[in-house]
């Protein structure tokens, strides 16, 4: 059983929840998905994340999706376990660390203002879950309005002993993973692994500014995945190079609201999902922005033969 | 079964949840409370709202709280129901208004912002829910973020005939009301049933506006229906009169953050709750501000009995 | 010419700006503000709040008005010069500190969100200002969305030693005072004067708290004076009394947005003000709320002679 | 003297204001930038945007600004005379209209929620300046939290009749383009020019959806002019590579807060400004920020010349 270091690296693939045209969970299509994650040489796979529709999921369909994906692969699993009250959080916490998951990962609600706020909600989280459960810390601002300095995340990390990774989506972030890098260098705070979100938006700049990788839900996860192979390797420009062959696309799918269509459209062209349906409310693509879209990959495949459609 | 309807008047009391020392929900204190808002003359119940720490619930505790209360009590009792999937709003519904619920409450999510987005997700409700079940819009901007214009409410009572109450708890929101029942009077929207949140702070000449009474959770329901009825029988200074009298403890429950355990430690003295306990994370009362209340309390005595301490 | 200090202490009265029926402002309502003040003993005037609508005056205007109103009194006097850049800030406080001005008020612009961004902004407004200037640190979370947590208020205190004044609004608010004056006596930051605002909604127990006073522009500064005298002579049933006897009416101007045109309109029905015009875009009161106004003015006048109708 | 209308196409530069190392405002400067803005085939100059640091100046400096720029230049300039209050919107208006302007920008203070906020907010603005001056509405939910629907913009129009241009800023944004000329093409509001901001960041799809062009400042309006010109040709895939090409650079300067930094520094690199300096509160670009910036204009140069260093 897998579980999360503070050495963890590479990319975890956030994992939409496929569903059908009724809107029921398609295991079908999160079998392939998981199946074309290994393939492509993720580190490990996310769950339950926001974007992954997990505020829709009941509870037991959300244990369900959690427990097939563990059955269906070795690679380490994180579960997104934010929820309004703590109980609920140990309740999911232990449902799913018991099924096998490396670790859970906990936004902040959206009411933290101040440094002691969120230092004292985290600690709240670490006494809740145990010092057992490796912990994730999601830094989103633009989502959750809750903005967390560098020394805030080191407070954390320094209190909280088994937060082992910062899923890191500030935006502006670049000069916050410098920040941390030296904290850490400075003894400031344990090594956190840092894995990067809002759609790889930033990655060929943030791995090379420390970052250990991504955690994201691109369309192209190989992307993710060759960009930070590439740095890994000192091949900056090769990782720059595919970086900018995806970036029309991925800054298409990273737009607020309608990017989840985007990304459930893309996948399910690629033949990884059966349906690209969500649940209510959503949003939806318009014909247009399907063809646009569509116009996207047509571009991409030029420079990245995985673009091109499935037979 | 008790259905609710546009006609429904005087004070739906909002129910705290209690818990013991433990954390688990108290189902004797939740007894008492129901019997308690019944022998002071509220005309309904409203369970799992926001303030009453829902979101702090598993499902299974929430359903069983509403079924605890549907046994207690003949008076209508609405339930909050909101969720960021209409899938599981839907699901909720089903087994409260089958339990015998009279309706239920749904706040809009936060990222609404213009006319039609409100409209839509309303839309959305109803057809996710069906038409029988009536349903409560809560408006409450200063929480949800959401500012839904007199004539957005308009639109939506038109668009779902099953909403049949407003939550009314825009601040300030006096205009409100009289713009709201002049739209009703120019047929341009049927009747709703207002009834008042935000602690009742301004219920004094909410009623007098026009609005049919309070839904709120002040720690002194009797207050409430004192001033509605009092209204009703067009005794406005005896109105003013008590609403005055509590206003200095009413302002200081409700204060955001520490307004609930101002709430339950005042129904705690009462006899009202065993334990004024909240799940975590919560805001707790210093031992500063319980002599404060307690000081309010005792001022309060002197202009109505029924604060007097319990023997 | 007064200069502000840590020892500050008694009420300040923030002046609405008069502006006649055709926009322009109006001195001769300002001297007989200025008079009224000193006539029922605030020990301070505070002039370009934002609720006195300094936003909308030109430049010249304002600097004017602050001229005239140091020439007319002798009590000392706070500017409020927040602006987007130092540049601006430090122009206008050279103006009103060499016409005599006791100190400045600075509000947190409305992006600040870490501590360590709060702390820096008024280290930047300190360096910018010189440390000549006294300094009064506006603390309104409910209009600006900047929290200041008490560590962070003893930080700016301790990093910029011109800082003398905070002016208090947070809310809820009243363990903060607590928090701080702890603080000081712990030696951990130097005295601050506190003065309240927040239209005075929990001054009752504000001052016993520690606070040193109000700053705030309640339509009967008189009640103010009372609370702090009551307060400081150890009279807190009084205190309680004359605060309770106005808490209807401090409720009501109190709200967000029409707030203004109560204040005004009740200021105007004083005899303070000739008119009761705001500059656009502004709230206006409707007559329904005129004749709340009007209602709760009546109430009052039985227990506070002060609010019978001027003959 | 150039006059702002319903058919404006192409590019509008929003310029920066320059700075010298001192904080003064570098006219110098502001020449280089007029002059190479017209040599690069822009339609016109935006002054005085919020990017372009007009917060920060004192009155006499913009008006300075305005006049020196109608004075170098032929080309439409409009003019951003956003305040809080309408009065000083009038009287700045007045000034730059009499010096020149073609007409001036408005954006929505971030207090607007609904529907009828928004449109009587215009209609007050319009009220104001009067009917002669055209207008501009700014529509930028990101930085100003206010989001105006498709239908809100046609109520605007519509009631407004001067307003005859859209700098279109939501995001996503580019289904409110379709819907804006739908609602043309059904008659339902007069024609509008729209011209996208956002850094540009979907520039190469708001053209097609029926954009006129864009309003922003990227550091390289010729790839701006490219597009708008590659697609009012019909060289939709001419048009892509161009954009696609800058697309790396232009999200880096896309950033929040960062931003103006990174398009200062490349126009001092460029030879335009001779300083890159802000007024404080700045952000600040690290070495580590400039060496990024260096190396996307390197690779930059390898797909568009006039990206390399200045001899």
């Amino acid at each position: 059983m897998a579980v999360l270091t503070r050495e963890a690296k590479g990319v975890f693939a956030i994992a939409p929840t496929p569903f059908d045209e009724e809107g029921a969970v398609d295991f079908h299509s999160l079998h392939r998905l998981v199946d074309f994650y290994e393939s492509v040489g993720v580190t490990g796979i996310t769950l339950l994340g926001q974007m992954g529709e997990a505020p829709k999921l009941a509870h037991h369909e959300a244990t369900r999706i959690v427990r097939h994906v563990l059955r269906r692969t070795r690679l380490p699993v994180v579960v997104g376990v934010s929820a309004p009250g703590y109980a609920a959080m140990r309740a999911l916490t232990g449902e799913v660390m018991s099924a096998g998951a490396a670790g859970v990962m906990v936004a902040p609600p959206n009411t933290l203002r101040t440094d002691d706020q969120i230092v004292g909600y985290y600690e709240g989280v670490a006494a809740a879950l145990g010092d057992a459960v490796p912990l994730v810390v999601q830094d989103y601002p633009l989502s959750f309005s809750v903005v967390m300095s560098a020394p805030v995340i080191a407070r954390i990390s320094r209190a909280v002993p088994n937060c082992v990774m910062l899923k890191h989506e500030d935006w502006p972030g670049l000069e916050k993973i410098s920040a941390l890098r030296h904290l850490e260098a400075e003894g400031d705070m344990p090594r956190l692994s840092i894995l990067c979100g809002n759609g790889g938006l930033f990655l060929d700049f943030e791995t090379a500014r420390g970052a250990d990788g991504a955690m994201t839900g691109y369309c192209f996860p190989e992307m993710l995945v060759d960009v930070v192979g590439h740095n890994a390797a000192g091949r900056s420009e090769e990782s720059h190079d595919i970086f900018d062959a995806h970036l029309p696309l991925l800054r298409y799918e990273q737009q607020p609201g309608v990017g989840l269509a985007v990304r459930k459209y893309v996948m399910q062209r690629r033949g990884l999902l059966t349906s690209d349906n969500q649940r209510a409310p959503r949003s939806v693509l318009s014909s247009r922005a399907r063809s646009e879209v569509d116009h996207l990959l047509a571009r991409l495949a030029r420079r990245d033969s995985r673009a091109k459609p499935v037979a």
